[in-house]
């Protein structure tokens, strides 16, 4: 709470109290605060006096020089992209990035293992996971499966972690990528090690020809630091997504409604401070449903990257069976297996029609919806759009 | 937060802060901010010290020139509102609106549509409903279904979406009704479109001879500007009711306690503003029980319509079977038809007698109940009482 | 929130702003506020820096003359209380209050009517209930059960609801009750009626010899009105019981916590307005478990009205089978009959041995305990408890 | 709520206005307020803008002149601490506390007793319990299940409740241990009774030679008192256990999380008001989770007390079944037997490696990644570490 009191004797004075932000800040106990964060399930979106032809909406997005019709990049998970998913994304108008730490870049066939781990009742997966992913990286696959996805004409997208951005970005590099993700859990701008020289982000991207796109992040700190490195976009959240046990296991969570809105408001300090770079926001993580991903544009996302909405394509590798990398973790994994099932092709997930009204198909048309049910005409503006926070979360 | 100060240097200074509203727009991110919305089951209704005979109390309820002794409107729902049981709501004392979209005016005879739509499983019945729904609307039909009701000498109302309002128009007004009611998800005094030229619902409303409700609406901004197009009664909400899935297609949501009051606030100062035109308040969707059917007067509104606790009726057309309008879209259903089962006669919903106390029979006998033990001899005076909020939201 | 500011050129200036109960008046909508209410749930007691033996505690309890060695009343409910009951409890040290309209007073036998009762499966039960209370109430049969709980020598207690009090307090009066207690779910000290004079209570409880406890009320202005009727007692709460469906059916709810909390505030007003009148706040329902009526205390209580635990006695005569006075409604019934179960015998649940850690038995003994660990010897002292509000409450 | 004014006639005023803790006082009623308090699963550790490889973190632990490579205590409960495996803890790198009331001490041979509570059903296994605890204590199977601990070469910890503390100590000290623990459900510095001499904690603390951990206590004052008998560490917490009943038994609760943090801050004054003696506060129950266990660190923990987490190892005498000393009161148990099974070794519940992402393994693994992820080098700079509160709490 800041308060100003300006006083003068011979006119009428002004108190302005602010209470902003005062209501967050919560004392759990004697000493230790702790802001209030929201999740998506906690928010609504609230039309106002003005609604628009839902075709007249426009959903395109851009990051760097390249262009996309539809805000929507396929999560580097084995379960949700492999190099033909991620060609079918592109061909739709979106983005698809493959993990190239995962089965595609460990082995030359991963089907078999693919269909040994979607075999496994649940409480085996886990360590079929384990085992499958100590098989080690190839760096001729990585510029096996990059040549593949480029040679469909469709932008390239491919994501290391940031414990082996320094092992193989230059084979990635040099395989050819449009844009080069850096992808974990947590990833910070200043990570401290004593055994070993960590990755200078900033000098990283400011040496690579390519965009990159980094994160998780989820607070405006964090968000800040990694937009202060150069990045072309920054990854919002951890631990939210479908698959993630990272709450169970670290304690670390976190909501996103409050991470998206933190980091866009990162995102427009830093154009003030960079005279005008505008980082790309991207919500990543805990959008199950079409509502919720249309909930992330509305709290300042400008894009969207999906994990199970696209692992429950009929196209997508887990089959229905869905995991990402922190699954995969060799002592202590933060993920498991999760059975997603299938709904329908890519494109009906994208682009409909529906024909069940449970928000697993077409987002896009139920992006274009919500927005013409607020009168916006365009993402950016649509961030903008009212939202109410339900005082207690519905069923 | 306003901060009123008067400094007067040979007298006692004043400070007023007035705190009103504070800690209802909640900081859900940096930058990013939202109202705090209650559901009516995050309230209850607060007796105090005067009580009453529940026979002393009127429920009495008037729109326009037309008189109704219950507040009560059957929706504009196939499953719920038929001719038949469109006069049978009048002849009760209350009103039916039949959908003039719906299965009556697409078909001759709907009976067998009806039984398909009942008889599949759940997850084929929307695909069921798109198709029943594609089928498209006679005008002679709509002529004919609303002779039907008006031959029967009860208050004549019908419904149309706004998209379709220029279209049939005409047709419903020739064959005569005494209430229009334009409904759709979300309705706007201000449609903006490329391709053709939006309903002016001012003009049209104008226009009209008829009085005309409208909505949903759910807020007061929203509100205010269908009053100010004329309209006789505003329908408050959207995405509440037990069919509807607009929260998990397209992430809206309307919390329906507070967006009753919001309505209701937005009437009182129409009404001001408009030097007198007192605009009826009618809370649609999301009261699944006599219970919050009863809050919804206690917050403001002048009369409910009601969905599925009348689609529990025996004579009700969906044999127990619900689903609203928005279950019918061709490319993206926000909802689904449920099972609500049937629990008695219409008349034994309205006006009891009830045999089970789980809210869904005797809703007149609830009302009357509950103004008697707060004291209140009409719904006016009803809209005043005291309610409580529940900390926790009880199971 | 109450602000006060005085201003002196030569001092120092001192303001001084109160936000006391600030954050307990909620914005529901526009213009429509409710307060926060808690229910016992979401509260715990929080020990401090004393303990004390759990011998060295007192429960006494002292209603006008009449004193008893455990603060507990049987509710006047079928399934608990029998003239049988109503004597064991005496001899317990606590205090039996028979319903003067239900099965004892309309039947000479009323065992063949339990049994049916209990027989019939769930959705049977109301209409049964209804059917048996429609037998009228016997006169002599006040008379007759009234002279059975005397001549056991325990204080005598009998209750009727606000509506029957006229036709039948003589009766109860000439069969001699020590204690005379109007209890139904709303009861005003004002209630109005166009058809008949209604009951005067401040006249009715100043013309009899007997003390009155009289409720339910769960305001503060509510309570402070029925105690200017000159009552002993207070009976605080109504549709917070287990039995109860009052929220569903007609929205009223009164989240116990709360009510208590309110009415102990209105006996500490009363008390100085009367000077020094001081009137019992007996909690009424919605005390489940041990837990929740030790809180009861906490919260101000000075004795506690229990339903469903004593239900759950071998003797009860419901035989595991629980109803209350609103499941027999003839139009409207607010309430159900539920199976609570046996537990143990009624000196188990009031004084243990518990085996079974679930809160069913051993309530002194819990109570005990609970004072003992926060260190108070008397219930006076312990209603001066610290409590916490839990953030979330638990499951 | 501080409020400071600072008036000067010739200078521009300053008014501030302190609203630290206000929101945390809440009205539960008219008179009557409640702090809110929030348990660790409304708490999420918050990553910001550094972070660390998670093998330079360190985990080492020390109270008094005894040092510990983890921050992990077994509890004094028959179903985790054995003599064996109190030795195993001690090898392992932590700390094994037996209970000296338990049946370990009981009985020469106690596997017949775990065989048969183990055998029962659900509802049977408290008055087991009860019957298996009602053996005396054997003083000469104190002593010699301490030399077995102490044979082995590790440090030697047995727990006492304050009730027995008197009458078995010198049995205790005389048999040789490293660390007294005094533990019951609520201990306070201030013990009164009416019939014998209660045990002056401060006076034995001062005239022991060993070190004194001492509790549970839950809040600032009580711990604080607890701090100044010169104990050298403090159990936080009560009732909070995945095998306690105290909140449906008795409404006593403390939510973990606000408890630890007040506790530290406890500490925090204490250590400035005697000079700067550190006094261990120590987690104690509810932390099933290797994510609430790491925490319960970002909170304030110096140490955590494990009782579930640990009797799911092979090695744990329960086999699988769980009981804490509250389930063994004769005639108000507060605890029950669970079923909290088995998932591997103590090693592989502290260290990992896991293969399953549900937070039963890997505690250790977990403590140092949350510590990597935020950055901190060691358990006491990560008592800073940022936490925020989750809105609604997720399932």
């Amino acid at each position: 709470m800041r308060v100003g009191f300006v006083h003068d004797v011979d006119t009428e004075s002004h108190l302005s109290i602010s209470l902003e932000g005062m209501s967050q800040e919560i004392e759990i106990g004697l000493g230790k605060k702790g802001r209030l964060a929201y999740s998506l399930d906690d928010i609504s979106i609230v039309p106002s006096r003005r609604t628009r032809d839902s075709g007249d909406v426009s959903t395109a997005w851009q990051v760097d020089a390249y262009e996309f019709d539809v805000p929507v990049i396929a999560a580097p998970m084995d379960s949700v992209t492999s190099p033909a998913t991620a060609i079918a994304m592109g061909k739709l108008g979106g983005l698809g990035v493959l993990d190239l730490e995962g089965l595609w870049t460990r082995y030359e066939d991963p089907q078999p293992v693919f269909d040994r781990i979607a075999a496994l009742p649940a409480d085996e997966a886990t360590s079929a996971i384990q085992r499958a992913y100590a098989e080690p990286i190839k760096p001729e696959l990585i510029t096996m499966r990059l040549h593949e996805i480029r040679d469909a004409g469709v932008t390239v997208a491919g994501a290391l972690s940031p414990q082996r951005t320094q092992q193989f970005y230059s084979t990635v590099v040099d395989a050819g990528v449009d844009l080069f993700v850096i992808r974990g859990t947590v990833v910070s701008a200043e990570h401290v090690s004593n055994t070993h020289e960590p990755l200078n982000l900033k000098r990283f991207i400011y040496d690579l020809d390519v965009p990159v796109i980094v994160g998780g992040a989820a607070n405006y700190t964090a968000a800040l630091h990694l937009m202060r490195t150069g990045a072309a976009g920054v990854l919002v959240g951890f631990g939210g997504g479908a698959v993630s046990a990272t709450r169970a296991t670290i304690g670390v969570e976190a909501p996103m409604a409050t991470a998206i809105a933190d980091v866009a408001e990162a995102r427009r300090d830093y154009m003030d401070e960079s005279g005008g770079r505008y980082v790309q926001v991207i919500a990543d993580g805990g959008m199950g449903t079409s509502g919720s991903f249309v909930k992330a544009f509305a709290l300042g996302a400008d894009a969207v990257m999906l994990g199970a909405p696209l692992a429950r394509a009929t196209e997508a590798p887990g089959k229905g069976m869905h995991w990402g990398a922190e699954a995969r973790h060799q002592t202590l994994p933060r993920g498991y297996r999760t059975n997603v099932g299938t709904v329908g092709t890519l494109e009906e997930i994208l682009y409909g029609p529906s024909h069940q009204a449970d928000g697993t198909t077409n987002f896009i048309g139920a992006l274009r919806r919500a927005m013409a049910s607020t009168g916006y005409v365009d993402l950016k503006s649509f961030q903008r759009c009212g939202v109410a926070v339900n005082a207690h979360r519905g069923v």
